[in-house]
């Protein structure tokens, strides 16, 4: 019988354990909201009571598993398949869940960063296929990304190649970065950015159609407020989704100098903004790298669903096949 | 006997051409400075003619070759062996030099780019030795670089990756780069930079110590001058440094977001400017990546030499070795 694969996606507040055939179709999976109360040791044996339940439900024995692949939220060190650090889940400093699911699995487990393991899915299973090099960024309250070189996952030094989102491109911004950092890319560009770009434009006398409460909380403007503002038409809602645009564009031209890839695929909440997005994105990209672009360059949206970040830890085992 | 290999340097103002040994050691070399005068073919004829001199008074044949690696400035399309275009040379547009140099010759003949020669030269016989991965980045009038990946140049899809000069980090810079783009690192950074930035603090109503005539003409203002102000203690010139070490030291934190490398080369005529300026990028840099550097960087100067170009051209033919 053919081998299936194993995947686990760990995120700020969704745990997804999926079963998937080596073609990349999900056979069985299951989701919990409720991991990120629990300790390192509750979230770990959480992930391997539902690998476990996932098996027996589908009549899967641990021997026809290829390998379990875990995409994790956070900084990993992926040689050692430690946690280094997570911003969004409470503990897990240093801690070394590779080994701890590992202990109960003879079958290779493999853990590295959710962003690229998402990349490798896209890469395996959706706009990537076919291609040698590819970059994938995700855009929704932060950015994320992974570098494909020559089809496989480049991770540098300790594991965390593709921050993409951390370069600095505005160095006197007044947007600072979770990371403390001023002028980080998602600093300016991306959902984290949103309150501050919003009541930037209220100062200046700008006028929203969304017509929001004078009491309004103004750090719950998200990707979704500026789509009702984009479906009505509100010229705020549509500036801040051009400027957004305009700083992802500088972004994947600056991928474009330092990296040459033949594609960048693009996935995440903001992508929800549609060809309006999309276009500012192209656009800008396509006027800073005019005659610089000696072979075309393809900007796709990722089209591998949502069950993107599951496919994308499961695709991990079979890396470099 | 054991085989050698030949190396060419094609830049703006210099023709090298050079036999080394395959353990990076200099046997003989010839520098033309005409080169800039003479078409395509006539350059090619010059190549050749220089490889053949140095073999013969040398006592050696073709077969005694390797192979013949060429670095030449501006952008080339690897794959096929094409100069697509060098901004400091006239002439030159879709070229296929490697081509026909190699009509002349049995042994594989190799081009690629300088900066790309540079790099591998430095991984093979300087700085680089022993690592796996290594970013070198030439800083003088622009900023060249090459990308080593598992041992390997990384080119990407036409053969320019590693263009960090022209990422951009100040997108609202009224500094325009020679690409017609504003904000480039190289446009706010290097010593393209310089005659602007002199010229803005004067404006401010700085006083330097250089004291320059009332009708200099700013546009010489260089990094040879910058060092003469430096060794006097010329605030102007000292402020300059800085600043175009603080960009610099921005430019490698975005490297390091993205690629996550274990060693950072500098090299490049700036590199005179010494500890001052090496102080304020390594300041720079270790500022901005803090707790996010889970590993240690190196950040190392160039130690091949005045011979790099060449070197690193002779480097090319066993890139893979």
């Amino acid at each position: 019988m053919e081998k299936i694969l194993c995947g686990v996606d760990i995120g700020g507040t969704k745990l997804s354990v999926a079963l998937m055939t080596t073609s990349g179709k999900i056979i069985d999976k299951c989701i919990d909201c409720d991991h990120a109360e629990k300790t390192e040791c509750g979230l770990t044996d959480q992930v391997k009571a539902n690998i476990i339940k996932l098996l027996h439900r589908n009549n899967f024995k641990e021997s026809d598993l290829l390998g379990i692949g875990i995409g994790c939220t956070g900084h990993i060190r992926f040689k050692d398949g430690i946690i280094i650090t997570i911003s969004n889940l409470k503990g897990y400093k240093c801690y070394p869940l590779r080994d701890a699911i590992q202990s109960s699995f003879k079958i290779p487990v493999i853990l590295d960063n959710d962003a690229n393991a998402q990349a490798l899915g896209e890469f395996k299973f959706g706009a990537g296929k076919g291609f040698n090099d590819m970059i994938f960024l995700t855009i929704s309250t932060g950015i994320g990304a992974g570098i494909i070189i020559n089809k496989r996952l480049h991770r540098g030094m300790t594991g965390t190649a593709g921050e993409f989102g951390h370069t600095i491109i505005e160095p006197d911004s007044d947007l600072i970065c979770t990371c403390g950092n001023k002028g980080c890319l998602m600093a300016v560009a991306c959902g984290m950015a949103l309150p501050h770009l919003f009541q930037k434009k209220m100062k200046e006398g700008k006028v929203s159609k969304l017509r929001l409460p004078s009491d309004f909380d103004y750090t719950r403007i998200d990707g979704k407020l500026l789509k009702q503002g984009l479906d009505i038409d509100d010229p705020v809602s549509k500036e801040i989704i051009l400027d957004s645009g305009r700083y992802v564009g500088i972004g994947i031209y600056n991928i474009f100098q330092a990296l040459n890839p033949s594609l960048i695929v693009l996935g995440g909440g903001l992508l929800s903004w549609g060809d309006f997005y999309l276009g500012q994105i192209r656009k800008t990209f396509y006027e800073l790298a005019r005659d610089m672009m000696y072979d075309p360059i393809e900007i796709k949206v990722s089209d591998i669903g949502p069950d993107a970040g599951v496919i994308g830890a499961a695709s991990l085992p079979i890396e470099l096949c």
